[in-house]
């Protein structure tokens, strides 16, 4: 695990939430993309070495909408910047960590992706991240 | 903002939590604290330039054990290093942010700290922190 890569937040309204992260952060996102895999749109902000993701659901089944129904907005998910994703999923693994799907998919932000299961980390949904660029 | 100095994490059982959290990120905490203040033990683990803070109740009215009642284990707060964390609170005071007190406190690791009110932060709860070293 290289750093912290972002935080994704579960918002209701992106345009209010974009203003508001703005005027925390000081700047605005440098970029907002569709995941239509994931029925979201993202929005990214910078703050520093680490990322803000805001994302809001495009329908009522997406992931996002069902985790606002349960527990409100607020932070959806840790995410952590790892260079080799599967000698990083094979090493959790065998550690006796689950996952919720074991093979990497294409995520926001040129990514390859996968989430381990709350449940084996303490209730934090865990994002492991791969550059696609580098 | 200068970066996410780290995530705060409530845990139930420090013990357990600071083996997963060895397992995950692949080395130990590299510090434990009370923080007497406010009710908790810490445990601190380095993510790069960043931190994960596992956050145990020492008492049953700890805002951490009254969390974790409410909300169960997992993620229960942001901290975002400032340079100078007078001058940013009256950045976002003046700005409509508001605050749980607004007066910083010691915290943790080192840090001069305050927390926004998560009803103006979209339900986060962000913490700002100044570094005492520095």
């Amino acid at each position: 695990m290289n750093k912290i890569e972002h935080i994704g937040i579960a918002v209701k309204n992106m345009e209010a939430s974009n203003a508001l992260f703005e005027s925390l952060l000081g700047e605005g996102p440098y970029k907002t993309e569709l995941v239509l895999s994931e029925g979201v749109k993202t929005s990214f902000f910078k703050t520093g070495p680490n990322k803000i993701e805001l994302l809001e659901a495009q329908s009522p089944d997406s992931p996002i909408a069902k985790f606002i129904e349960k527990k409100g907005e607020g932070i959806h998910h840790i995410a952590f910047a790892v260079d080799d994703i599967e000698k990083e999923i094979k090493r959790l693994k065998d550690l006796g960590f689950k996952f919720v799907q074991e093979t990497p998919k294409k995520g926001a932000d040129q990514k390859r992706i996968v989430f381990l299961h709350p449940k084996s980390t303490n209730g934090v949904l865990i994002e492991l991240c791969e550059d696609m660029e580098g």
